[in-house]
Order: structure tokens, then C-alpha cells, then sequence
């Protein structure tokens, strides 16, 4: 996607080998015109797709996933992150490891949103590990429900989360591939790889 | 908004007499469609004002925020929620009592992206005791911009935030406000009064 990748080359800030900064567009102050369009950008990398659901996480998530939803005509649930998690009735769970902060967290959906019938998208800002993207298809499967595809807005393709999902035989659509981040440049795979 | 008050109506819950669950359609699962028509709603609200920025708080403000930075055809920030501020250099912050919770948070935004300049609507879900409104008027007002005007969904006008902060002079805008939840009831001030 030309505008993500624009974007990405031109507010992005490549932090050290594996974190890219996007706090100017993406996770802190959001363009919604971006949103917009990727929003667009997801409708037609799974036009063929049987949607009725799209799922994603607090608090980054939710920007491009709400402008997914309006192009899908469906609802979207956004799972929160909970520190523990005491009472779980009525709540569909997963832990999450995070390589950044080095802590496990619980992420969480009431049942009620989701339920057998449901085909869902799954959306997420980054695709790194595929830590929040595991523990969220592991919710879909709890629910009962299939999961249609995962729709990342930037993967760092050169961490294994990608392929790890891909290989399950998940259908991973992401609008921007970052090859490295080597030497504070943020390179991308060329179109024929991505 | 005559949307909006029918969803609350429909699928809002008053779980007492003062809480109002709103989770099939703003702050857990989101209805993509309505969070266009706040957008909108926002916009025509405030079309007379200058606005160069809008500032909203994680989870629940984001999608009705990122619909009206749309509109507006400006950025959106969203303010996130600390337990406790160890290291806040480049950081605003403020903190935020919850009556509810019962606990003190702090909000956090990056003072890169407020500047002097700048003219901020700030956009929550909720407003009851005023406590989030308060504290994003704070950070404004830290980053020396100006508080153009408060954009809220939904107030429970019975709680004493909206009052508070229009006799401090902002221009606060709810999109519904509901005069009670008693006995399992909601409902909204007249048309007249609202």
C-alpha cells in the first residue's frame, strides 16, 4: 500500500534493529485519512471473503479496524488487555507475551460477541512475533467461529510471526512488509516478495 | 442524535442508577456505521469553530474520535492510561480519579504533538463526573494550546461533569444526555432541555 509505505519512510522512525516507531500516524496521534484508506485497502485484499465479524486489540488496533468495518458493513469487537485476570465469567481468554515488555497479559472478549456462526477478520496494527495475532485466532476457535483471515497494517516480516501463521494456514494479508531495520533504515520486501 | 439515542434504548442496559452498559455498540463491540454518523454529528456540532486537533483518551474514545478527525480533516491523539508515571519526559500528563474504580490513573500524551498553536475538540464516550474532561482540558492547557471545545457521546447530565465544565466556559456538546437510569429506565433530558 503506497501511502502506508510513504508514510511509514517519511514518519517512521526506526528505533533500533526490531522497533519502528509510528507514533505519528498510526498509535499514539492517528491520520484518519490513512485509516481510511487502509480501511479500503482491507476490503479489497479480502473482497472474496465471507465477513461478519472483525476482531481486534486495544488501543492501536481499533483506528484502522472501525474504518475496516465501515468498508465490511460489519461490527468490530476490540479485545482488552487485562494486567490479571480474577473473574473470567462470561469472558473469552488468552495470555500474551510480549518480547518488548517481557510480561505475559491477558486479553479478553465477552462471549456474547462472538459466536459459532461468525467469520472473522482479524486486524492488528503490527505483525512482529504473532503473539496478539495467536491469541486472538485462539479466541475465534473458543468461540466457536472460523477465522477468515488476519489483516496486519505493518508486519516486520523479518520476525517470525508471518510465517508462523501463514504456515498454520492462515491467510495473512499485511499493507506494508518491512524487511529490516538494520542501521536505523526501514527497508521493505519488493512487491514481487510481498 | 436521534441514532444514537434509539442504539442506547435498544441495546443500552442501565445496571444501576448510575451505570449505563454500552457495550454492544461503543465501548467493546463497535458499531461502525453510528461511529460514522457521530463523526458527522460532531462536525455539525462545532462547524463554526476552528479546529486543528483532536484529543481523546484510549480505549472507547478513539473510534468516535478517528470519525470526526475525518470530518474535520485533522489528526487525531489519544491520551493513554499509566498506573504510575516513573519516567515522563516529553510526556503532558494528569491524572484522572475514577469514581467507579475508585483509583487514581494517570494520562500521558506526547508534547510533540500539541503545540501552542493548536485549537483542540477533545472527544470522550462518556461523561459523568467530568474527572477524563477535566484532565484532557489540563494537558491542553499544559501544551499551551487553546480548548476549542468538549465533544461527548453520551453524558449522564445527572452527574455533575457537564455543569461543572460549562461553568468553567467550555462549550460542551453531548450527542445524548440522559437525565436517568433509575429503576432499570433510561431516559434522556427533553429536546428542549438537551
Amino acid at each position: 500500500m503506497k501511502l502506508l509505505k510513504e508514510k511509514i519512510l517519511n514518519e517512521g522512525v526506526a528505533l533500533s534493529d526490531t522497533v519502528l516507531k509510528v507514533d505519528h500516524f498510526l498509535n499514539h496521534q492517528i491520520d484518519p485519512v490513512l485509516m481510511a484508506e487502509i480501511g479500503k485497502a482491507f476490503k479489497e485484499r479480502f473482497t472474496t471473503q465471507k465477513i461478519t465479524k472483525i476482531l481486534t486489540l486495544e488501543s492501536s488496533g481499533i483506528a484502522p479496524s472501525v474504518m475496516a468495518g465501515l468498508e465490511f458493513g460489519v461490527p468490530v469487537v476490540f479485545a482488552r488487555k487485562r494486567k490479571s485476570l480474577t473473574l473470567s465469567e462470561g469472558l473469552l481468554t488468552a495470555d500474551v507475551y510480549s518480547y518488548t515488555k517481557q510480561e505475559t497479559n491477558s486479553i479478553a472478549v465477552a462471549d456474547k460477541f462472538l459466536s459459532s456462526g461468525d467469520s472473522v477478520l482479524i486486524i492488528d496494527d503490527f505483525l512482529a512475533n504473532g503473539e496478539a495475532a495467536h491469541a486472538l485466532v485462539d479466541i475465534v476457535r473458543q468461540a466457536g467461529a472460523d477465522t477468515a483471515g488476519i489483516g496486519i497494517v505493518i508486519e516486520k516480516s523479518f520476525q517470525p510471526g508471518g510465517e508462523k501463521l501463514r504456515s498454520a494456514g492462515h491467510r495473512v494479508e499485511s499493507l506494508a512488509r518491512i524487511s529490516s531495520l538494520s542501521d536505523g533504515r526501514i527497508e521493505f520486501l519488493s512487491e514481487v516478495e510481498a
